[in-house]
């Protein structure tokens, strides 16, 4: 019998989540059983799709159920095994983040065995996110070498990998990002040239001139002003890859959209949803590819980690308020 | 030298054009020097997408210029000839419409040679609009048999194109229409079931309603509510072909768009904006299989004719009223 916490929903928020809303439950994790292990949670994510699932409606992932433990991808360690296809110390990524030891009988997990590479960024560059880049940049965006690049939350995981991917592609890049802090790190570290989408009077007269020749590829992150301004500026056969709508999430009153949609006909722009788990085929091409360019040097990321489950609510919130600079992380343990 | 007349703007409309924003010129045309022709305009065309001509800014055609006569396809007849390739009497079709009789050395026309079909269907099922419903849905929409497709502006050229298309492919069709009138030609002669926008309570619930199914494939003609209802209802994966916006040509302060553009991502959507123009390439394929559908009864097709160049700007401006069932042409003459 091991003792266990995990963090639920009380209620589903109203808006922007509050503390108020989630609950840390103190749990038991009876011993595993033949076949079984058990595994202890070191890393777990934390993701604004999330936020698509705290209502009781349906969407492409069924909604959480209050008071039952929240999920998500995390990484951790096999503690106990009675499973010889997972030893003990395996180091495994999971679906079952938001809480602290769970039983498994090995559905759904993965070995990883880290190179040079710390073990979180399986949940970042390496993991779902750096693939979200990767696939909605290449085969979604079909991304062309010296193509007009725009992207917004550029200094999120997947933004600033959509910056560098583009980059490597010899593109003209600038992504768009909230805070000075943001900005920095964009040009300083990771060599993109950033927006200030805060400091601007006109995202759509700014973003113009940011892009004389036009936009040939836009990565959809935020939705609402940014989507009108990329729209705008978009050249003809141009893309809209649209992984998310960030500034909708919280809506209670769903905000009306752009203007300007007939652009779409006018431009014969291509604008497509995607989701990367419909193209878990593609992964170990991905890990291939990000690994060489993470060992050339060629991609940088920044990682933002709370530390212990109870701020896993905390570290989930911030994502709305433009807190973090890359991942979001909430470290639960360190490997034994 | 030939009396002739045409029509331009002597103004750029404000909102919802009016006859006042156009007049009517008398001119003279000189005798064709060798290699020319005198063509004699039979029949001319007034599409929606004149209107985002009728603004002094760019966009995918140059604007139309005050005080010169606008132009559009038409259908002549060579009435003078010192040019072989265009014997007197030939049918021609060209982009030179809004006038009555034009000087030509043969660029941009093309002989025309009409088989069953009457010479103005060259301007409706047989020329652009036709080939832009074909387009759209079989290689833009890329339809597959027995999918859920709706379709706005059914009643239109294009639309109802569209409509017979995918039930040749054996899809369930709904098209939307604005009259009772248009919905009883759909549904009694064109064999579509259709759905008037203008009786529903909520359009995105009956819409909802008429696809319990979900839709796969909705055929963009006429933006806002109609494009919020499509989304609403939209199966994964499912596209949205972009042909046009009608509901917005003649907005003077854009509206704004639909407010759940973040299935565009959930469900994974393709919305992809196209305009015939760019697949001509494809017009001997297209003309080869209408007329095969044609020849089997398989497409029907309506026509609202008003007579005489005088005409014109009603019939153009009747568009925006919802006046036509079917092809809106203008006749300027019978062939000799």
């Amino acid at each position: 019998m091991t003792y266990s916490r995990n963090v639920s929903l009380i209620r589903y928020p109203n808006g922007t989540p509050r503390g108020e809303d989630f609950q840390l439950c103190e749990t038991t994790v009876t011993d595993p059983a033949p076949g079984e292990i058990l595994v202890r949670n070191l890393w777990m994510s934390v993701d604004p799709y999330m936020r698509g699932r705290m209502r009781p409606v349906k969407s492409y992932v069924p909604p959480f159920q209050l008071g039952e433990s929240l999920d998500g991808r995390a990484i951790g360690q096999v503690a106990i095994s009675r499973n010889p296809a997972y030893p003990e110390g395996a180091l495994v990524r999971n679906n079952l983040g938001w809480r602290e030891h769970f039983l498994s009988d090995g559905a759904g997990l993965q070995i990883i065995e880290p190179r040079a590479i710390p073990l979180q960024a399986y949940l970042g560059i390496m993991g779902a996110p750096g693939m979200t880049a990767w696939v909605g940049t290449t085969h979604i965006g079909k991304l062309k070498e010296n193509e007009n690049v725009f992207v917004s939350a550029a200094a999120g995981t997947v933004g600033s990998a959509v910056c560098q991917i583009a980059k490597i592609f010899g593109c003209h890049v600038v992504g768009s990002a909230g805070t000075r802090k943001k900005v920095a790190w964009l040009e300083e570290e990771a060599g993109v040239t950033a927006l200030d989408y805060r400091a601007c009077k006109d995202l759509t007269s700014d973003v113009a001139e940011r892009f004389p020749n036009g936009i040939d590829l836009y990565f959809e992150n935020v939705g609402g002003a940014h989507l009108q301004a990329a729209i705008e500026s978009m050249n003809d056969f141009g893309r809209v890859v649209a992984c998310g709508m960030i500034s909708t999430y919280n809506d209670t009153v769903p905000a009306a959209g752009p203007s300007n949609l007939m652009h779409i006909v006018k431009k014969r722009i291509r604008m497509q949803g995607f989701i990367v788990r419909d193209h878990m085929d593609l992964r170990d091409a991905f890990e291939e590819q990000m690994g060489s360019w993470i060992a050339d040097g060629k991609i940088k990321w920044r990682e933002t980690v709370l530390e212990s489950l109870e701020r896993a609510p905390d570290a989930f919130i911030g994502l709305f308020k433009g807190e973090n600079i890359g991942k979001m992380l909430v470290k639960l343990g360190d490997p034994e």
